[in-house]
């Protein structure tokens, strides 16, 4: 064995190939699920198996975990702060920003230090072009262990407050499941006239390229709350052709039910006296 | 005057940067608008006022329609079927197939060639590279008209069914509308730390254009309705996650009303029994 020692506890599909890209890079790895057999594979390719989580995490001074969410990951800790004193836990589990402060807070309680991240990938993105892994916590915690974070993607730090990557991961999640949800119903639309997926998806996705630099274009009116000048595509026109989304989905024998909430903030800040405005305005009615 | 004489009907943002397209070519454009006064700087380049939308459509072999909705376009030209005879009608006004479908029977009784189209561009984009306009209907008037209406961008013509072209606009305008409730989402989370949109937008843009290819990955799932095989995400963990939003926009003040349909879809699919599976799944929840 040439490598550091690294754990990873939780060996969900996501674990998995964490512990994959350790094994792969020639690190000795200690892993542990709570469901043992899950661990087959990965001892089979020279993981060594530790029988409770506990005994994962004294294996190593990195410790990576991956778990369904935070409330998992209380369980699965909660009960061994004994074992954390000098140690790196490096928590990739999807949490929020709140979740992810009070777990450094507790971290530090039992003298280790805690860095958050949000992995921007699927599991066999891991360690291949395009994945992204954010990263908040100290940044002496970070920087001693990007070498070995680095191999299940790019790492990028975005701070020093434990919820910051939680916070990104966040947005960046909130901003594909609409991209998603959008094209979920466009696809059920052109499926209903007997169109297939596969057909029409090309046509799809290339339109979603040229849409995706919406946030760019759209950031300065909601920086400055200008939502007046040169307008050329005016909330109550757009309000009044989003009715035809839903009178099409009747038509077509669909649900527009992944539409309704954006129109309905439409119709609200037309009736606020907007509709004259640009469309972006309607993000004044997300704030509280 | 070189060109071949158009007339244009309704002179919004949009129909004012058809005209202007078309004049900028050389034709010969009659106008007409309800508001009158919206027609005088076409005027002032050249463009011939008439007095009523009769007018208008005497004026020309090719009349383009761009009105709010298709009650508009009713009430406008409704009255006048005795000009149509001859003619032929590019309807640009966005609307559904059914509304195209029947806008066309009513053209054909009344002896005109009828072209539905969607624009896929804001005005300033027409004539300009990356603008394209679906059209249906029969394909020889589009053939006949296709010199002058790709003066407005690239022509797509999508079939001899009245209503297809409505249906592809549509289908497009939701997965933008997708990406834009997304968006707005993620900024206003962003937001609510302090940073600025125009900080984040660039990160958010390059984010997504890596997950517009899901319609293409998703494409054959859907086709197939097999959402059991090669899972890395399963939908239980992604729906377990998804309620991070919520919490998240709890702790940070933002309504996150955007994302609210999409997690029902999914707990619903959980609830089913296949929260093993794909996300992709939970478009037969759309299927009426
Ligand atoms: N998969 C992806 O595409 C992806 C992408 C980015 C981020 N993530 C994040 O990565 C994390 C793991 O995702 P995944 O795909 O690996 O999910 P997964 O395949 O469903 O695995 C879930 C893991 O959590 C464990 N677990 C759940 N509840 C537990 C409990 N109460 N006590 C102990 N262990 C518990 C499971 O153990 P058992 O095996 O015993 O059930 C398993 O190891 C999630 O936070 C997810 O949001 C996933
Ligand atoms: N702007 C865009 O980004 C865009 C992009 C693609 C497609 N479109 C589509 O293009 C069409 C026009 O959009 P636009 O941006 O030009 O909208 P707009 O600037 O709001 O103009 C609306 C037009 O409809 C007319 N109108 C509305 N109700 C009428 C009625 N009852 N009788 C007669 N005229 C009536 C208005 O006349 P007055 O001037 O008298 O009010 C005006 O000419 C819409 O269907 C829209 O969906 C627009």
């Amino acid at each position: 064995m040439n490598g550091k020692t690294v754990s990873v506890v939780g060996l969900g599909d996501m674990g998995t190939a964490l512990a994959d890209a350790l094994l792969a890079a020639g690190h000795r790895v200690t892993v542990w699920n709570r469901t043992a057999a899950k661990a087959d594979p990965l001892v089979a390719k020279g993981a060594i198996r530790a029988d409770t989580a506990a005994d994962a995490v004294l294996a190593s001074k990195l410790v990576v975990v991956c778990l369904l969410d935070y409330d998992s990951v209380s369980q699965v800790l909660g009960p061994h702060t004994d074992v954390l004193a000098g140690r790196t836990l490096v928590n990739l589990t999807n949490g929020t920003p709140g979740q992810a402060r009070e777990m450094a807070a507790w971290a530090a309680e039992h003298g280790a230090d805690y860095l958050d991240g949000g992995i921007m990938a699927v599991p066999p993105m891991i360690g291949k072009p395009g994945a992204f892994v954010l990263y908040s916590g100290p940044s002496g915690a970070f920087e001693t262990w990007q070498p070995v974070l680095d191999l299940f993607g790019e790492s990028r730090y975005v701070g020093d407050d434990a919820g910051a990557a939680a916070l990104q991961d966040l947005a960046l999640l909130s901003s594909m499941y609409g991209v998603i949800a959008g094209s979920l119903h466009a696809l059920a639309l052109v499926r209903s006239t007997g169109a297939s997926a596969r057909e029409f998806a090309p046509t799809l996705s290339k339109w979603l390229q040229g849409v995706v630099t919406w946030p760019v274009e759209a950031a300065e009116r909601i920086d400055t709350g200008d939502y007046d000048k040169d307008v050329v595509s005016n909330l109550s026109m757009q309000s009044a052709g989003f009715a035809n989304h839903f009178i099409a989905a009747e038509e077509q024998g669909i649900s527009a039910e992944l539409l309704l909430p954006v129109h309905q903030l439409m119709q609200r800040r037309v009736a606020d006296g907007h509709g004259h405005e640009d469309f972006v305005g309607v993000i004044e009615l997300l704030k509280r």
